[in-house]
């Protein structure tokens, strides 16, 4: 399993990614899930991905190619991140076209998920995901993340705590802890954790970091949070139980 | 879906349950997921269910019913809980029989599972899950809690805090907290939440509660959750972010 996720708000964008992939539980192995398809300066575009690993890798080997190449419609060129997001689509579509046969056969789960962050020069960055059919939905400001793979663990805390007014570095820090409440709770999902914090109007990545298991970091965040859940029941109201008298007969008879 | 899990600690027992049920997303409506079996003074027996609500409403009545008739054997009447248990799957297992192929024919799901929470006396307290195949489960102290039906919401919270020496009262908020969590991720699980807590050896249940949409409480409860997380975020550490000189080119120039 893998768990992925992008948040976008008004100051940027902030992408995460475990690193742990598995066939079956006993073949389980580490790969990047984040890649950096930027053009320094010009645009930034981070690539998140889930699923299949051989298709996304396919899609990867696709764009890689079609720059080196210089092909006159890559990334790069592209005028517009919407454009870029229907490109990667359309590798999806391709790749899926040419293994999705041989796959079905051996009822093998072809499905891969893709996330799009960036900025291209001339607009407001953006956030999309692409499905394994090569269409694709952009995050919007009322919800303002998206996630794939193992997503229902690490939505909580997103939920109770993001909005489009959130500042960046704390978009960032509500990222680590929806990665790290995924791995707690799933073994599928592991470290490393790749993090990366975009700046909106900078078109250069700033800030980016990995968390290696057994990180100080990681185990002091840990520690720290627990301790916080631990305040936060104590800080919380006493239940108005209702309260049921079960030795009424006792009071009766005194 | 639905949305129910029990803790276990030294100190007793907590369930709790969500209400609602769906046929779709188009056929929402509320029904009752945790009841009290219970022969007040002589056993505490709390039954949760998720799943096919008709096969489990038919579980429910079995149950009823043989105490009505006054059967020789009941779950007042078995000596354990594990019995109890057991007694509970078989009924699992004749309704399974008797609904399966109807069910099956139409591709309907009729898987079911249940929650067992209770003390019988001469007994420990113990929790138990029974499988829609009638085997069972028995939560242990080293995961001294068991969730069924939309489960993966609201177990980051479980994980974090809960453990054997939890105190009773700070377990029932940890449990309000994992439903609520779980309704505000995913609207097929809904109030009223149904909250029941039990002492160790007191053989009455005195502290239950069920909290409406809109309660005041619950609504007080979000509200300082909320804030409780957006502080731990503060008091968290930064994060070491590895910085990357994007101006070197500027810096060699000057």
């Amino acid at each position: 399993m893998t768990y992925c996720l992008g948040i976008i708000t008004r100051y940027g964008l902030v992408l995460g990614a475990d690193s742990r992939t598995n066939a079956g539980v006993d073949y389980i192995s580490t790969y990047q899930k984040l890649f950096d398809f930027s053009d320094p300066g010009q645009r930034v575009l981070l690539l998140a991905t889930s699923g299949n690993l051989s298709i996304t890798q396919a899609i990867v080997n696709a764009l890689q190619q079609d720059l080196k190449l210089m092909e006159s419609e890559t990334i790069h060129t592209l005028p517009t991140l919407y454009e870029v997001a229907r490109y990667i689509g359309q590798k999806m579509r391709s790749v899926q076209e040419q293994e999705r046969p041989w796959l079905e056969k051996d009822g093998i789960d072809y499905s891969s998920t893709l996330l799009l962050g960036g900025q291209v020069r001339g607009e407001e960055p953006g956030l999309y995901m692409i499905y394994s059919q090569g269409n694709c939905i952009q995050a919007m400001p009322e919800t303002p993340f998206l996630q794939i793979g193992e997503t229902k663990y690490g939505k909580p805390i997103l939920d109770r705590t993001l909005t489009f007014d959130t500042p960046l570095e704390e978009a960032a820090k509500c990222a680590l802890l929806s990665i790290d409440s995924t791995m707690k709770s799933n073994i599928s999902v592991g470290s490393p954790i790749d993090l990366v914090m975009y700046e909106t109007d900078s078109f250069f990545i700033k800030h980016q970091l990995r968390l290696r298991l057994g990180d100080p970091y990681l185990a002091k965040m840990r520690q720290l949070w627990q301790a916080s859940l631990r305040q936060a029941f104590e800080q919380m109201p006493n239940l108005e139980w209702e309260y049921i008298d079960v030795v009424q007969e006792d009071v009766l008879t005194d």
